[in-house]
């Protein structure tokens, strides 16, 4: 491996530590954390951007099987394993029933290996645990995170070990355990998987996956910025609209367009319009607070409900500092802006990227968003991860006799 | 529209029919049909094959995003909608777990729109339903035929309308209800639904999908050829495993096959090998006979479970014509290999799909299929869309302390 081409820097101190060895959190800023409170110290990895300013990045971008390989934390493509993580479905739909018509574009992340937008975080990482030689790769999870690690590890030889809730629901477990992952059911709560992750990782040396605690995650989910900017080549929509729970998503597409920025490749960086359910905003409830309130989260959105965002400060300070916009959704919303995007687009998404749509849906009605504007929704996730949250929307509780006047009669 | 250029020929009788009226079987022979044999009087669709050897096609398959419009019987390619359906995933995995080397490839289907195959169909009748007007398109089906259909109709601003038995479990109607499809549970069974909607075509003019009965379903399945035909340059593998069900996908990849065979495009096709689950397997075991035998079907595969195969005639014509290979697997088999399959490659697929690698697995043991062949599964579906059926195999039913060493003592 060649001279280390990243760093590290805390969001919150500035203190940086070079990439020689694998570190998660600041040491110091770390120091205090509790379960109670978003942890302080999560890192930002940084690039040598004045020395990469003279490269061609759209060369280099189609050179690497639409890879950024000098802005990604690994040194060669191919740890990237053989899974096609990105080039996911961008669609224009501009006139939904009920709406105006207006630019929109949704980018169907639903189709990633395991159907999520969170498999370029796991490639990422997978891929940097490679380049490493390493060959356990641990992750506290009930959903997409682990699912995601785990079909990835699947992928790419190496063994993924998931710690979760003994009360967490079978059926979200089915996925990963078809992959192969060591799945150990835990006899606590949330956290205390996501304690007892960060503990082996010191102890047994095994890389952690977790969200915000690992600060390659956001590396891979970064790559949705520069595939957008692929994508609408370069001219890139006035507001992008994402689902938010631990904040990690949200983050990672503000570095994409921060490293793009920061190589003057973007003038400015899109309205991002952080998009959470009224039952679970963390994040924008504490946006101007000065201390972190935690009020136990409850959504349809399972994707999103989170009590304490682990990626809160980063997030916050993005936010801040691109005059990023923030709206909260009820659960009535959401169920209802996934309908409408479905039965206009035959695009099915999981409530969390239904919610991302219902913001949208919302700005547009208070005319926040005229029909000028050219708006992306983030579709994060397959509606088949988590159909069941819709199933008190289907009314099947009739049936018709084998008759074809009784079919005509509900057919005119 | 331009002169039609393209007819009918009944697989049965050979009587050709032109395509200046919808038509779906043959009248002729499909005058004696009865629910307990498969139906007589299936229609091919034939092109003007001697004009279209001068065309240049891979030309224009570019030219037209991937579609090779002069073998399709649709006008413009326009029709086919927003949607991107078929460029899916191709993965090599060479070596899995407990098999020898040998080049082995998949397709995986499920990153269509509604994460099955059957949206080559569905787009294709939805396209040729626009083309003639048409804006009801109704289906008997509790599965990917049904939610493909309402997916695709939604985003083509079309209405889907499906008849099911009512004692379809609800789980598997989310799908479709999400995307706003008239669904109509019947009190009675699978081949009532079928029967009904038939009728409805017939008396109220709305077009019908059921696949085999339509003979552009076909014709959309059989662009998965072409496709392969671009994916492999041509050199297309010596073996191609399929899940076989009613025989309709089969029968559109060798009627895609058979498409470049007639202009010159590929000098012989691909063995492709019918897999049938052992408990659901009406087309292997009636290719010899003289008249069909008929056994209720039970399989996990539910995608492939059939009891009276709807395109049995034109998939025995098929396989008889091009020499085909055909194995039959079992539900431990199916299941066996879908476990191999997600542990080793990451990707996550239905019982059907797993049943066409179990195909593979079984041939390899046998050794009938050697290291020096190169070979290709066909996964048509997604493990999320039934993924219920894998519960059985997933032990979760143990739980560990929140304490380290406990955790410690599963990962040594």
């Amino acid at each position: 491996m060649s001279q280390n081409k990243f760093w590290y820097q805390c969001v919150d101190c500035g203190i940086e530590y070079d990439a020689k060895s694998i570190i998660y959190l600041c040491i110091e800023c770390s120091k205090h954390n509790s379960a109670n409170n978003p942890p302080k110290g999560v890192l930002k990895v940084h690039y040598d951007y004045n020395n990469l300013k003279g490269i061609d990045l759209i060369t280099e971008y189609k050179a690497h099987n639409n890879n950024l390989l000098p802005l990604l934390p690994i040194y060669n493509i191919q740890s990237l394993g053989t899974l096609q993580v990105g080039n996911t479905p961008l669609y224009q739909f501009n006139k939904l029933s009920g709406s105006t018509s207006i630019n929109l574009f949704f980018k169907d992340e639903s189709h990633n290996p395991t159907y999520s937008l969170k498999d370029r975080a796991s490639s990422m990482v997978s891929a940097f645990a490679k380049e490493h030689n390493i060959n356990q790769i641990i992750t506290a999870s009930t959903g997409n995170a682990g699912s995601s690690l785990a079909g990835i590890c699947a992928s790419q030889n190496q063994e993924a070990i998931v710690l979760l809730p003994k009360s967490a629901p079978k059926a979200k477990l089915i996925q990963s355990a078809m992959y192969g992952a060591k799945l150990i059911p835990v006899n606590g709560t949330y956290d205390d998987c996501l304690t007892l992750s960060k503990q082996i990782s010191d102890e047994l040396g095994i890389y952690n996956r977790n969200t915000a605690y690992n600060p390659i995650t956001i590396e891979g989910k970064k790559t949705i910025s520069f595939e957008l900017y692929s994508n609408f080549k370069g001219k890139l929509p006035d507001y992008i609209f994402v689902p938010v729970g631990d904040g990690c998503i949200i983050s990672g597409l503000y570095k994409g367009f921060e490293d793009l920025l920061k190589l003057k490749l973007i003038e400015k960086i899109p309205t991002i319009v952080a998009v959470q359910a009224k039952g679970s905003a963390g994040i924008i409830n504490n946006l101007e607070t000065e201390s972190f309130t935690l009020v136990a989260s409850k959504t349809v959105a399972d994707s999103i409900q989170v009590d304490v965002p682990q990626n809160f400060y980063m997030t916050r300070n993005f936010i801040s500092q691109y005059k990023g916009a923030t709206i909260t959704v009820s659960d009535m919303e959401i169920l209802e802006a996934s309908s409408i995007l479905s039965r206009n687009t035959g695009l099915f998404t999981e409530p969390a990227s239904a919610a991302a749509f219902a913001g949208f849906i919302n700005l547009q009605k208070q005319s926040i968003i005229d029909s000028k504007v050219t708006c992306l929704i983030l579709l994060t996730g397959s509606g088949l991860k988590d159909s069941s949250s819709y199933s008190q929307q289907i009314k099947t509780n009739y049936s018709v006799e084998v008759d074809i006047s009784e079919i005509k009669k509900l057919l005119v």
